[in-house]
């Protein structure tokens, strides 16, 4: 699960996909009590069915959680994340949609900080339809070989 | 709960404070099982007595989850997230910390779709100790008084 | 969210209506874990089958929960819950029930409690049909104004 | 763990202890999720060391939900809850108190619904120093033998 | 809740029936969230879809966890488990199935720890068609009554 | 995530250690909650307090999941779990410990399912100490790459 992957390593186009995970009801109703966001938009099923997306849907930081947590399977030692840029959420996730997250390297370039760089992930999370539901860019600052 | 705040209503500057909340053992144990993020450094205490942060640190998908659900207290009914730019985990959250936020209207500008203008909200979570440990950019599309 | 509303300020007849919610078999499955409370009226659909209500029902006591915790949108910093009286079940809340909360001041006197008086307030629980799935009258001790 | 026992078996006076169980930080994080009350009160630890009780208590209904939990230990299949009277919250409980329940019968007397009669089981909530944490009347309604 | 029963007092053929619990869809969230296992056979509706079973299935030790707690309905002050033997998951266990389990004395016999015998309980889980889906031998360390 | 590995692959003695894992209150409440049981050797400090063991202990079935949880970091697609034997609990778990998992691989067999043979894990948990604290034989029938 421990591995190391230097800065030199990370090639611009490089891909990976994650296994899928069901988003459930579950999800949504533990989200909002970690979360303490009980909107309607994700609590009230009836007051949903009155709006335009007609159903309960989840919260932008579930699915950013869920998305995330899905890439989480190995532990790079000499990598840590700087942030994320450009995080949006293109479509709503519903209750039983399936998704699933596509890491690509994007982009890697010098750091200010001696002997590492930057590493630009894009992260892109896809229902069972193929559709893309949410993206961003996680930027990692990762340790050169050869510093 | 509802309200309408629309766009010609944001002033460059305003600012709001939420309440406040303790980060605890039980909020990583439940973000780890809704992420399936078990890491070490969140979950084996053992493990992180040897690592220069000492101690186990909060996810930072969890402070994100906990900063913006602090900021959730009332529905406006005008506007919907766009987006989050430039997010940011400063310094480690550690278990009984306890964190706050500022949320700061920092810019508003039109935008293409007609009837609507976008707000940069600049998000700031601190800690017990008014340290900073993670900031990010909350982009709303909100729609126009006048369209 | 902090706000101070003394006695002097609660008028009889006074209403407000909260936002509504969904229960959910996880808010079930999560008040039985929490309560202890296994009944197979919660939680076996296959003996609830048999019994004249036919599905499984919500713990009174998790009704309780989020029916108070739906009125929870504010705090008032010279009030005190003094008690509950009267708390009655008045039809089962089945899973996808939405219900949405009123609270109606309906009672104002001296206490013996120098400074303050007694606030109550009828806490009524309605399921989406309109019908009243609960009710309990909540005693507020509250500061006076002019002590 | 199903059992009958009619109305005429209820004798004043009958009491039953319930084992104890330690209110922990777990509990209230989780009830604050379950109930969406996220007042400082229950999860602020900075704040609440600025308050008369100093350090975070559990909510109201929590103890509620744990207590009544605690007396949960068999089903009667010929008694239904009718409803609770005067409930107090006598005492805040903290983090790491041990609860037990004491259930005495109080009163029983005849009921307008034929066959029927109305129990009335005082509740006590004890924490580890014999303190009276919460008090309740839960009544029951209790089918007759010799209806 | 708390009893005494020797080795002397068990019986073999003697056997207690548990109530029912359906296994539902949280409970295999919060399963998979305790345990780390996040495997698409329990969280990815999609895949399994694509595999002989069709459904997701409530993970092995989901069943066993609720199967002995099931059983777990009195205290034997004189007796404590000595571990299980031959656990086997017969067939699966799909999101809405209600399980109950049979405790059957199979076994018993003298230990080699003074003033102790061995006690071999079968545990059989079934399913609301009643199809054996889990079984094991639980063996139990009993305090003789006259050591 | 997914691999294949056939009955040929595995090597007696061949050996794996997985990551730890700090088991904390939050587990054994949400354990509680999950399994139903409640029993004051997990739940009740006071209790526990006048115990040979002094302070609340895991379950074994929570030590049975999340040993078995940790192990699960790839999905063998020609394997699949026949059962468990000789699960023991050596040690009591206490609110704290870290733990961590040896799998070695025991002994391979035929089946009598024709293509498929009988693997054996030992599975070992540790504590931080080093203790054994649990173990179990996994018995995993696994595909022949010869049929």
């Amino acid at each position: 699960m421990f591995l190391k992957k230097y800065f030199e390593e990370f090639e611009i186009g490089e891909q990976r996909l994650t296994i899928g995970r069901t988003v459930t009801e579950t999800d949504i109703v533990v989200h909002a009590g970690q979360s303490g966001d009980f909107f309607p938009h994700h609590m009230d099923e009836e007051w949903c069915s009155t709006q335009p997306f007609k159903k309960r849907i989840a919260h932008g930081t579930l699915i950013f959680t869920i998305g995330i947590g899905l890439t989480a399977s190995f532990i790079n030692e000499v990598s840590m994340t700087y942030g994320y840029e450009r995080l949006r959420f293109i479509k709503p996730v519903f209750i039983g949609d399936t998704i699933k997250v596509t890491v690509s390297i994007k982009d890697k370039k010098d750091h200010k900080k001696p002997g590492f760089g930057l590493v630009t992930e894009l992260v892109e999370v896809f229902n069972q339809n193929k559709e893309l539901v949410m993206l961003c860019e996680h930027l990692l600052l990762v340790e050169k070989k050869q510093a």
